[in-house]
């Protein structure tokens, strides 16, 4: 294998990892010059600017992730519909100079059926074939916890359908911009104890547009403490998520894919409500990426 | 009856009605000047500015319902617990000044099994009597829809049980703060196929946290013009707050309060899925507030 540079250039950070032959990671670096910081036309000189030392290996291969391929970013590399494994992947990878700087493409799921089943990813399906690697699977269901949070189904190699889930963002806007804003003080620690009374909330029968109100009645009354409602609500949001029909019966362990705090959260929830999971952290983008490198014989 | 001025003073606007003795509609009157536009201790001085004339008339009294009697406003009123009637409200009024001036409670429902059931309304529970007053019942189920939708249950002319929805709230924070922002093109006007396309998504398994950000990849993939996508989002959150168990059989028709504008989306949204209602505007604030006039014998 030629030395690997590998790049997740995500809408608000970049972080490149330089492999070795057989993928070992010699280091990593992350900046804060996600594709909304970096003016039209600047993408290859940022790329130069922060890993062009790497680059000048001899027989270095960069392959880029995440949003550098969408229409905002560096160009456009269009979607790869599902079902899509290593194979789909490495046909359309969007080579930007010819054997040595390619974008990976996103995939697609356009449902026939229902308005709901059409969904979008980039960057995601990197992890996800790299902690398939990892767990020696080659099917399994994996969430990728974060602002839009994802459920994906893999069966032999291939991503056959997945969800986005808007858990971080409602979260974030129901803390920072509702009438919720000023119940919840978001001083505190995570609570774990709020956060699973949360979890059990979820899976009561009723609409989650009452249960997100009734966290305000619950600091009014003093039911919970301010500093607990921030638990309380991210318990009350990821159990929602996990309350969905697809979550509740998974064959194997659920593969979770995040950082360490939110994946914490997810394995709570999950264990809370019987479902087994393992986790996988940043390890699994550069092992997605190597694992590219790789089957597509760059 | 004494001349009653009927007040709503709510947390952005400020309405008031000269009722006859009858109960007869004889003036109204709105202004900008919500509760969170009055400095502390100066309530008094801004209602006698606007309403000085009216209180004028010999035996003038002025009842006064909403935000004024919560913490945030004039002085508060002790919500009143349910269930509670026109009874119960008449016995909790909060003289301002003995005979002349009263701020009406709100009410709360406290639950005594889940966390869900605590809840508070201040202002809906005068414009709910009112309603039942004019259709003549005094048992039913009422939806009154805006930022914080209320959904209560009135069995023997008292309020038992009531739930708030934050649906148009999220409506707001979707359209304005989230992902889904860069996707909405609001200058459309009200699209009611897209609409009850919307409704119809929100009766479908799975998750509104998916749903909402299945919003964008209709988008996204020109599924739905930009300028239907607001309808179709004001039909998921609708539809979703419909969808919970208690709307699913009411016994007679629903009786919807608010602006023409709201109530025509749940009118729409209630018979698209087979439940019938009838519809009440700000009639219903001063038929309550002159019932409770009546009530109380002030």
């Amino acid at each position: 294998m030629r030395p690997l540079i590998a790049i997740d250039w995500g809408t608000s950070s970049l972080r490149g990892a330089q492999l070795g032959a057989e993928g070992q990671v010699l280091a990593t670096r992350e900046f804060a010059r996600g594709i909304l910081s970096v003016p039209p036309g600047q993408f290859a000189a940022v790329l130069d600017e922060l890993f062009g030392d790497w680059m000048q290996a001899p027989g270095a291969l960069c392959l880029i992730s995440g949003m550098a391929g969408s229409r905002q970013g560096w160009q456009e590399a269009p979607y790869c519909p599902c079902p899509a494994g290593f194979a789909e992947l490495g046909q359309h990878l969007l080579w930007l100079q010819p054997g040595r700087i390619a974008l990976v493409p996103g995939l697609s799921c356009l449902g026939q059926d229902t308005l709901q089943t059409t969904d979008v990813m980039r960057g995601e399906e990197v992890q996800i074939f790299g902690a398939l690697q990892l767990a020696g699977q080659d099917s399994a269901t994996l969430v990728l916890p974060g602002t839009h949070s994802k459920w994906v189904q893999v069966q032999g190699g291939r991503v056959t359908q997945f969800q986005t889930f808007m858990t971080g963002e409602v979260f974030a806007l129901m803390s920072q911009h509702s009438i919720l804003g000023k119940t919840l003080d978001l001083t505190g620690a995570f609570d774990e104890s709020a956060f699973l009374q949360g979890v059990d909330q979820s899976q009561q029968a009723g609409s989650v547009l009452n249960k997100l109100f009734a966290v305000r009645t619950l600091g009014l009354f003093e039911r919970l403490a301010a500093v607990a409602l921030p638990s309380y609500l991210s318990g009350l949001l990821i159990g929602e998520e996990l309350h969905h029909p697809r979550a509740s019966t998974p064959a194997e362990p659920v593969l979770l894919i995040g950082n360490d705090a939110l994946t914490l959260r997810y394995t709570l929830a999950l264990k809370h409500l019987g479902v087994a999971c393992q986790s996988h952290g940043p390890e699994a983008t550069w092992a997605g990426l190597f694992a590219l490198a790789s089957a597509s014989a760059c």
